[in-house]
């Protein structure tokens, strides 16, 4: 089954499926800033657009552009700052 | 505004969204096999998983995976097999 998340009053949408490796959730952000809270280890991979993200315990933010990753470990807060709409994959472990 | 789209009673299921370069749709397909019609030139990357595909005028089937893309040009029909939960990529121009 593919299931279909929503956040933020719709303004981060997703699906979410199981690839060879684990869950992964395939998504799109609205322009704004919004605070994730993991509960699995996630890599983030942006395909499209870019994201401006304050990762847990890191003192700036940091641009990730498309075709770059960043993790997250579980149980962890961060921040994410978008300008444009924005595509992401994130996989789950 | 992200679109929502569903295809194929809920077999593939794709996420709409503007990108710096034009209109893109994020997907996932359950496994199965799917004739896809195009209105417009895409552009089709497969993020997770594989796809064969057998594109317009092609004589033979070929297998796409991950980071791999293929493209369509506007009105042309093409099919498209999967045999596990795949995401894709779709650009538009």
């Amino acid at each position: 089954m593919i299931s279909e998340n929503s956040y933020f009053d719709d303004n981060v949408k997703s699906l979410g499926y199981t690839s060879a490796t684990g869950k992964s959730t395939l998504g799109v952000m609205e322009p704004g800033e919004y605070e994730f809270s993991t509960s699995l280890h996630e890599t983030m991979t942006v395909i499209e657009g870019q994201m401006t993200v304050k990762l847990p315990d890191a003192p700036e933010w940091v641009t990730y552009k498309a075709g770059e990753a960043y993790q997250i470990e579980a149980h962890k807060s961060f921040l994410v700052k978008v300008s444009t709409q924005t595509a992401y994959l994130c996989q789950y472990k």
